[in-house]
């Protein structure tokens, strides 16, 4: 018997609202039955929505608030006039622990900067970090950060590697996840000093709570070469839409190649049993949510223009954190690891 | 009538030498019969390869050198034991104007450190960039700085801005190339100060020979956008790289597919005139080869493991690039570029 979980869900987050929450959280109950949800957001609007889903609305309870954070809100913005709105309520529900997971498909500033404020960082954590599940030929791996911050220094990106292995322990069930440092491949630059040193930390430090592989390449990653990739933000945001980007690509390729004679039209007819596996396998609604690490609770941000199916993702995400002890077990490793590269370094 | 252009080729260079190199260059001629060349390294190993490609050798003369640059030798090492090698004189000859272009398939350490000690960076360039040639859905764009340096000022990318313009003109015959600097979405961090500081100069300074169009993030770069993206090595590399994994594994998933069920094989040999355009499309040999920007002289860096497709390629690109008179006008528009700039930080 599993406990109960239990999800805060910003109703209002993402372009739109609680039509797409509602539904969203009512595809990942069916998967899910042990979820509860608390409902932040305007009741008027979420109240004629839950009629349809009795599931969800049985597993539910609505916490009100008719101020919502827009997507146009700058992080400062939302921190001045979001108290209190959908967003603020359902992280708040995480840190009083009535919830164990917030997401939303708002605005993804204004929710680190609310995240970071009300959840706050970790004891000895500088900086959180937004990690992503990247698709791979053998299942899928976690990247980040794909766009907290930019730069990272050498402490920031060890800690990376600590918080991913975190989140690859509960979702992957492996006890040493295997990481890897996103590094370029010339010879004469093979990365920055930040990078050499967190390299250093990660190779020479004694049982460490994972498997440190070295560095990888950005060609690497899809073919799933380690559980956890680390990388500072800027470049980790631009591999990731690079990566999505491509693969839109390949598939209009695909797309005008199967169009380009009657032959050619036919087969993909003939095939078309497997394009729609193709099409499910690189559906990037499987993949959505970028978890925010490195704070007192998880928050996921959702894509904003996702659709129900997408947002049910997310949901599955905050499913397979939520009570895995991931933080209270990472506050641990982490503590181990700062104790033991201040001894080195005082050595 | 079009001028002779020369190209000068490290022969020994690459997994393979001269027996990819050589027909490599043939193939190249086929396509372009002005191409003449200047084959450098073992005369003993080149003569014999020439004698089945009759059409190569009247076009060709050796420089012999017995000195090679290995793939594992370090940039350092390169230029201490690499004086004279087929790599130095290959670059020796862009030097002395008897060829336009240098192409070697040799280590890229090596290359860009010699590069850099023959040709010498251009008059007010801190540093030279790697331009990349990247298939878009249109056709194709260019990207730099995919890995010569980590990190660059706002200063070193406005000037891969003008370089990659100056490429552009010479490849896209278009006069005024479309510009965007990379850059990641999320909304709190947009950018660091040095993009910033970029995006200001490329923005305000007038009469710029381009047109720039801001930022762009990397799913962008893949539809065509722009004619050029700029963005500082590090993260440029691992774009690269990202997108050509993901090409990589979304063909996997296609393969994979489409042995799915007998329909799916049935369907897919139906349709095989369909996947070999896709697989001419998505052929990394297509697009082989980096080009070192910002030396008084062309260097161009196929790929090592590439075969003679692949690195006919390279010269290929080198043939588009030779005489284009990119060096000379690019040396007077970073010249203008600076002055501009330089009054407007003392205004």
């Amino acid at each position: 018997m599993t406990a109960p979980r239990t999800i805060a869900l910003d109703c209002m987050g993402g372009d739109h609202g609680p039509e797409v929450v509602l539904p969203g959280a009512a595809l990942s109950l069916v998967r899910h039955p042990a979820l509860d949800f608390i409902l932040c957001g305007s009741e008027a609007r979420i109240a004629p929505l839950l009629d349809p889903l009795p599931a969800l609305k049985a597993r539910s309870r609505i916490v009100a608030s008719e101020i919502v954070v827009q997507m146009s809100d700058k992080p400062s913005q939302a921190l001045r006039r979001g108290k209190g709105s959908s967003m603020w309520l359902a992280l708040e529900a995480v840190k009083s622990g009535e919830a164990h997971v917030a997401v939303s498909a708002g605005n993804t500033g204004a929710l680190m900067a609310m995240a970071k404020l009300i959840l706050r960082p970790m004891a000895d954590i500088e900086r959180p970090a937004i990690a992503a599940l990247w698709p791979t030929v053998e299942s899928e791996c976690i990247v980040l950060d794909v766009g907290a911050n930019i730069g990272a220094s050498a402490r920031q990106l060890a800690d990376f590697a600590l918080m991913g292995a975190a989140m690859a322990r509960a979702l992957f069930h492996v006890e040493r996840p295997t990481v890897g440092l996103l590094n370029v491949g010339v010879e004469e630059i093979k990365g920055d000093e930040e990078v050499k040193q967190a390299h250093a930390w990660l190779k020479e430090t004694t049982d460490l709570p994972l498997d440190y592989r070295g560095f990888v390449e950005g060609h690497q990653i899809g073919q799933g070469v380690v559980d956890v990739v680390v990388v500072e933000g800027f470049a980790g945001n631009i591999a990731l839409k690079t990566a999505e980007g491509t693969a839109r690509q390949v598939g209009q390729y695909l797309k005008a190649a199967m169009q380009r004679s009657l032959a050619s039209r036919i087969g993909a007819f003939l095939a078309r049993d497997g394009f729609r596996v193709l099409k499910q396998k690189m559906d990037p609604r499987r993949v959505n949510g970028g978890t925010f690490l490195g704070l007192n609770g998880i928050a996921i941000k959702s894509h904003g223009g996702t659709d129900n199916i997408g947002f049910a993702s997310a949901v599955d995400l905050g499913y397979e954190m939520a009570e895995s002890g991931l933080i209270a077990r990472l506050a641990g490793d982490l503590e181990a690891f700062h104790h033991k590269i201040g001894e080195a370094a005082s050595q």
